[in-house]
């Protein structure tokens, strides 16, 4: 039998200061009213959205013509999943009745039969379930189904979760292999985990099962995306896809074979990260071994072969997709937002059968990097591709940057992410602990204070207090839990660290085996984690980081970042940026054996590093009249400032300007500091 | 009135040995009747051609059904083209019946009223001129009119021109500003230059008028493509226009501003060079000092802001356009081989207004890299796309990398480039020297044979004896020419050179002012040349110019070089290919200050070079196992051999290997050789 482990709930938890409570703040003070005006389209400027309208078009309540893609109601899904996590944490009156009355409108714009898509009740009647493969029903669907099981277990209300088990009955019952079931799975995974949720608020064992059909239907022959296509006559929704066979590219949907034959990512970035978060969902809850196994594979390939350092993934424009092992390219790099939430969910889930360090160090990777970076300070802008290096004449200059934005949009015409990125921020406390009768894990370190209900159904109460992570001070009070083991992560960046447990220091956190700690006998349990046995009532541990700087080379297989370096600050990864180092980054070089400052500048409590030797390319005056030159640039001296990328291009007054993460590196023949 | 030069005439001159020479000897020996048999579709593993078939097929001679794009006519105008200059060289009997033979077919295939496009007559028959701006009539029919001009000087025989002056005159009624007639320039330009060729052959005045028409045309208002593009029901012939109203991108077909208005290369980079060579020839003949200050404008810009140092333009794969100034990325580089021929031409053609050795400095750098690599040494495979560096790993990552090939190809479905290279190959002779009543410029450095007829009826005969570009020494003997001045280009590379006239040191050639020598009073007259009075009747001179090794560097701009270096020996770029170095080599750097070997090694007559301070990054151990970590790599001393890029990809064996023009650079402390 699996070991199985709890999330936190959020009813129980949340994050009391510092970086993610920050973020978390924006996002439910800025990020969340201001998406709903866009959905509810009055925000001048921004894209037009059309998500509630569809609904009400759908419900026959407005006259409207359809607006927008195919997986438009995926967009009010994750508003509404985001929605749900705040009402947990806190109570917003106004916030739920927006909620309510959404809801309400998806009940009345929910057909006689359950189904419920208003692109395919509006736009295309008579086409349900048609163009599996490209137009998002099942997608849509998980979404709305994970928002009505999170807004059931905040609010305790049933309404949502009542439509949407409506819904799922009709797709349990058109799915499937039997005579006269469809024999698809959804070509945008998302409903495998929708279907674990369903059943994991309702017991229903349906649900569980719809969601082992969906994961083994993928990759099966006769392949049916090819049947369908030549059912409708060769057409696709997509234009970009249009002319071609769906078989000709089996990878875009995770079809080459099937899911527990899968080794690495292939095809769709954000596809393959919901594909695994209900692997691993349904793993766990189908004690299904050789599904994890294929889970945790293609998560170990992905962090190994095709993660940025910013933890971003899916390299390329092109389908969005994953590429080649190694293949990261800086300006190029889409890094979809939602690829790096779907990541996280994947990783979390993982977890809860197999709590391995490195998965934790991937999603502290993702948490304090790509993730953030994808919304503005202001709440109201977001990026959905996130370069590690900009430099705007460039993005003009070439259409392969056509899809690269230098400066974070109001909303955008694929609008997948912002939502995605409010409903990921709302629910950080999940990613926190995990738990079972006996163990706890600690995975982030944040400001918090959580309740943790054992297995035993034993209280464990732990606050944290750290400034984590502009500090590695972290001091963590658990209150109860005499009997029971915490572990604790030591990140995989930390070279040095010391703990003491109420007030007697235990010395280095490297000194203790961390190997053996984890002390149980499955293979998939592994270092990483340093574990304390609690024998009283109330420990006060306090755990020190060492917060250096360091510089950070790339695998000798990343081309892009052959002769350069990136720099780090603990977990956090920082940039270069126009506005602190003038234009034209790529002219910038360091020598990393020198070190570097901290401080005393901030940027939004973070300090501002500077290389302590640093170079600018000089070339002589004449050299400008000619493209090409003998005479060898020198390099003069010249201040290097950095500031998490995280935060990049928030102080630009939305005007396009030069990022990058990874630069030069150089020798300089005086060593002395 | 303007100082006009002429060019050698082919009949009169000829390569005698070395690089040129033998570049030009796969072209006659194995490129030309390689083509013959892929334009009559008889080579098996090639695409298919269709062209030959195409005019059978418009004659009434074959049932086959219309084969390709729809400006396949013009590979047979540039095969015929080609094909003339052979002739003009030497007599070839197989080569001219067969040219004969074609000739005859076209004349069979021409309409009544003289129209001969084999596209619009057998595809399309009624649509003739209905898509000016995508369809290449007007491009078809100046490669058949420059051939049939080259043709008639090269044998004598009218029959060909004749065919090509009944279209002309067809086009001269249907093309004009008149009541009735089509107020367009030719999409894709080239029928500018070709009319002036017709002007220049018969004298008729008329179709130096058409040039001038077409010229002026472009640009003006209306914007005739988008009246064409609504009658047609706004199809567009291509995909990738299909939806785009002309209009949204003037610039594609350089219809931003009128030509006289320009003042830098825009959009498509072939269509760019064969109208700079349009308005240079029409500027001349009908001495419109404007034009050629437009003209020069803009192959001022090109030069400066957006060649490659192979001299390849052109860099974005989106419409096969230039881009910004001093956007030139390396992997990604468009750079066809038909821009680079095209570019020649129009420095040819601007030169004979103004002879500056700064164009001339640009024809030999594409001359003796660019145009060569787009050609392998069995004369059988090409490149279309010309990428400075192959990562063939990358090249499968990403479609950003779909048009570059790392191999050579035996054809292309769109195959203007391997017959523009042959005829370009052919035509070589008519870029050495540039010469009017009393003056004769020397701007390439070759070993040949020639005798030109100056405006004065007078003839000097010149025979070069060199090695160059593998040695800078370079004999040159001129007969007769008493009183004539002769121009000796003095190469942007050369740092050092010397000179002897009948065996007498004149020293150093930078001690004589260059500026100075050049004394006529014209403003577009420059520095570069040494300038000889010829006063015997037999003048043997020596010229040696210093073929050193030396590393280029990349205006401050150019990001894609920061940091690189590239190595150049005399007018030839050395590039780094996996056959000599090794994989992975972006792990490759070298200290340019050490200097280089060279040889003893050779390829193709070309010395190896090898850095004296190469490195290549060493990692440690156990670094592979993760994507990023804290060890610096290090250097450790490594073997760096160099080979001409214009031969790279040769030594492969057919397979995709790695090759990069430009290398990382490092500092070494130790600074002892």
């Amino acid at each position: 039998m699996l070991k199985c482990y709890q999330i936190p709930d959020l009813k129980k938890i949340r994050l009391t200061g510092g970086f993610l409570h920050d973020f978390q703040k924006i996002v439910k003070e800025k990020a969340m009213p201001y998406q709903w005006e866009v959905l509810n389209d009055r925000v001048e400027g921004a894209d037009k959205s059309g998500s509630i309208e569809n609904f009400r078009i759908a419900a026959g309540e407005s006259d409207q013509e359809y607006f927008g893609t195919c997986f438009q109601d995926s967009d009010i899904g994750k508003w509404l999943e985001a929605a749900a996590y705040h009402l947990a944490m806190e109570e917003d009156p106004v916030l739920e009745k927006n909620a309510d009355d959404v809801i309400n409108l998806l009940g009345r714009a929910q057909q006689k039969d359950g189904y419920l898509n208003t692109y395919f009740t509006v736009a295309e009647p008579g086409n349900r379930f048609t163009n599996i493969r490209e137009c998002d029903e099942l997608y849509c669907f998980g979404h709305l189904a994970e928002a009505a099981v999170a807004y059931y277990e905040s609010t305790g209300k049933r309404k949502f979760l009542d439509i949407m088990c409506r819904y799922a009955d009709l797709l349990c019952k058109t799915f499937g292999n039997e005579e006269g079931q469809i024999p698809a799975c959804d070509g945008h995974p998302e409903a495998e985990y929708a279907f674990v949720r369903l059943y994991e608020a309702t017991g229903c064992k349906r649900y569980l099962q719809q969601a082992g059909f969906q994961l083994d239907t993928r990759g099966s022959e006769p392949y049916y995306y090819d049947i369908e296509w030549e059912r409708r006559g060769y057409k696709s929704f997509h234009p970009h896809l249009q002319g071609e066979r769906p078989s000709d590219d089996k990878g875009y949907d995770q079809s080459e074979r099937p899911v527990r034959e899968l080794k690495e990512p292939v095809g769709h970035a954000v596809k393959v990260g919901y594909l695994l978060t209900g692997m691993a969902a349904y793993g766990r809850c189908a004690n299904d071994q050789e599904m994890l196994n294929a889970c945790g594979r293609v998560l170990d390939s992905t962090i190994q072969q095709q993660m940025y350092i910013t933890g971003a993934v899916g390299s390329t424009t092109h389908k969005e997709a994953f590429s080649s092992a190694y293949y990261l390219p800086n300006g190029t790099a889409y890094g979809e937002t939602c690829a790096s939430v779907a990541l996280i969910r994947a990783l979390v889930a993982a977890m809860r059968t197999s709590p391995r360090s490195v998965w934790a160090d991937a999603m502290e990777r993702i948490i304090y990097n790509a993730l953030p970076a994808g919304i503005s300070m202001d709440g109201e802008h977001y990026f959905y591709v996130n370069p590690l290096e900009v430099y705007p004449p460039e993005i003009q200059a070439d259409k392969i940057y056509e899809k690269v934005k230098p400066v974070r949009q109001p909303w955008y015409p694929c609008a997948c992410c912002p939502p995605n990125l409010v409903r990921m921020a709302a629910s950080l406390g999940k990613c926190i602990y995990l738990f079972d009768k006996d163990r706890i894990y600690v995975n982030l370190y944040a400001s918090s204070e959580g309740t943790l209900t054992l297995d035993d159904h034993s209280k464990v109460h732990l606050i944290q207090k750290t400034e984590y992570p502009w500090d590695g001070m972290v001091h963590l009070q658990v209150e109860g839990g005499s009997g029971k083991t915490l572990f604790l992560r030591i990140p995989g960046w930390c070279d040095e660290g010391w703990i003491s447990v109420n007030g007697k220091s235990l010395g280095s956190v490297f000194q203790n085996d961390l190997k053996k700690n984890s002390g149980n006998s499955t293979a998939d349990q592994e270092d990483g984690y340093y574990s304390i046995e609690i024998i009283e009532d109330r420990t006060e541990i306090t755990l020190e980081l060492k917060m250096g700087v360091y510089p950070v080379y790339a695998h000798p297989l990343i081309r892009a970042d052959a002769g350069k370096a990136a720099v780090m600050r603990g977990p956090v990864v920082y940039c270069a940026e126009e506005k602190d180092c003038g234009k034209l980054l790529y002219q910038l070089s360091f020598d990393p054996d020198f070190g570097f400052s901290v401080g005393p500048e901030t940027v939004w409590h973070a300090p501002v590093l500077s290389a302590r030797k640093g170079f600018r390319d000089k070339y002589s005056e004449n050299v400008s009249k000619k493209p090409y030159f003998k005479q060898r640039p020198e390099k003069m001296e010249a201040a290097i400032y950095l500031v998490p990328y995280a935060f990049w291009g928030n102080r630009n007054d939305g005007l396009a300007k030069e990022m990058t993460v990874w630069l030069r590196t150089a020798e300089s023949s005086d060593k002395s500091i």
